[in-house]
């Protein structure tokens, strides 16, 4: 089993003044994690230079294989996200001869589709193409900014744009192939079960009585509130290159917690697979 | 102006799979803005002992005003963060006896209510007792786990429950107080404007015009995604000790910046205030 992972940096002042909700690295975290490979840290930062350049350096400490960077690529002063890498890796920001070209094509496609008038490279969008040396911008098929690819030393660094259709469409085109190449074929697997009538406190035990009995399949229990009964929520998580593997053993895991459950005076109310 | 600020991390595996979107992230962070203080960081760790006390080892050592952490103070194996704290300071665990009596409590209640037939203490419900040295457990009151208060030199370690309802009661009633004796009398101040018509590379200059003329309100603008034309949302912002001076500061901007938009061919879509 690979042990591999990633980290994702988010970058922008709006998730730290609670402006906006960060459904970015819920969808990044989901997705790679489906592709079988774990997410170990998500950290988010404001639009600063020496944020940036600084939990840049210190994910690359810890040795991910990938840094996944979403936010900050854009045209205006505050987009900070390319220079804090450059600042991070000590390299200097060169315009990208590929980039500027993505670039002017989107532009030249919106005048085609009478979106803009006319179209001038103004030194705000080439500041889009200015990536930090040795750089590849990958193709924004939504936006104007590219995403960018920097292989340093054993780590992949992917900048992705903080619009959400422009960062997941770039994920899926040109970042998830280079995760599937990384995981192999795991898989990661997942159900959740829903229990009344018994307590959190009550259920610990049980959870590590078939944790134990089950060495390969992760439990957590996500405690409702609710008014007149106890309500719990119980999600059962394994990664396995088999599907059908991965499958049994956490169909092995329910069969035996719901026994003890119906036992103990508890209900199951539904089953999410 | 203070220059106090605030760290947030959020422990559990759920958000490193993108299982459980980070609304306790978001809300804090709003929150803790609307109180005059800046969050300066968030980080997401998973329900790992050494995950949770490299954290807020590496948080300390920045030194924030205020760490709050949410998430893993409940009674199973995997509820981990009072360990990892104190093996961050250096500190052990034992029982507290106040955070005792308020578990106990709580459960007498659900007794009373006939949410439980009896009530044991068992060890998983001891176990949310067990807290760092010198911690002061804060009253939960929505769940069983208290909250935790540690002072460690000049950081403030806050920690809260996961459940929503849970953290927001316990921020609510025993760490907004203190917030507010450390902000004085600031506060944030916010509006937005829908613009249509203006590409983001084209406002970035007119955005930075505007900032030099109105040098304490930050504006960032947001592109929507959208078919047919440009659309951006402009986000205004200030923290002044004085209502009244940051309304009219954004006002300012807001009028100038209309201006300019009109002038160019982009229309206004609507304020929100």
């Amino acid at each position: 089993m690979s042990t591999a992972y990633v980290e994702i940096i988010c970058v922008g002042n709006e998730l730290l003044i609670g402006k906006t909700l960060n459904t970015n690295a819920h969808w990044l975290a989901k997705k790679i994690t489906s592709l079988g490979l774990p997410v170990r840290r998500i950290t988010v930062v404001g639009d600063d230079l020496d944020e940036i350049s600084s939990i840049v350096r210190e994910s690359i400490q810890r040795k991910p294989a990938f840094i996944i960077v979403t936010g900050g690529l854009g045209p205006t002063f505050d987009d900070k996200t390319l220079e804090g890498v450059a600042k991070a890796l000590d390299k200097d920001l060169e315009e990208n001869k590929e980039a500027l070209e993505m670039i002017r094509k989107t532009y030249e496609r919106y005048v085609a589709e009478g979106r803009m008038e006319k179209f001038e490279m103004t030194p705000y969008r080439v500041k889009m193409a200015r990536l930090p040396r040795g750089a590849k911008p990958l193709p924004n098929p939504v936006g104007t900014a590219p995403g960018v690819l920097i292989e340093h030393k054993d780590v992949s660094l992917v900048m992705l744009p903080g619009v959400p259709q422009e960062m997941m469409a770039i994920f899926e085109e040109s970042i998830e192939p280079l995760l599937r190449e990384i995981s192999g074929n795991l898989t990661f697997y997942e159900t959740s079960l829903e229990v009344r009538g018994v307590p959190e406190s009550d259920m610990a035990p049980i959870i590590e009585e078939v944790m134990r009995d089950n060495p390969y399949v992760y439990i957590k229990s996500h405690p409702r509130i609710s008014e007149k009964t106890h309500h719990i929520e119980l999600h059962f998580s394994t990664t396995s290159d088999e599907q059908d593997a991965a499958r049994r053993r956490i169909e092995r895991a329910i069969l035996q917690i719901s026994e003890i459950i119906r036992v103990r005076g508890g209900r199951i109310q539904a089953i999410q697979i």
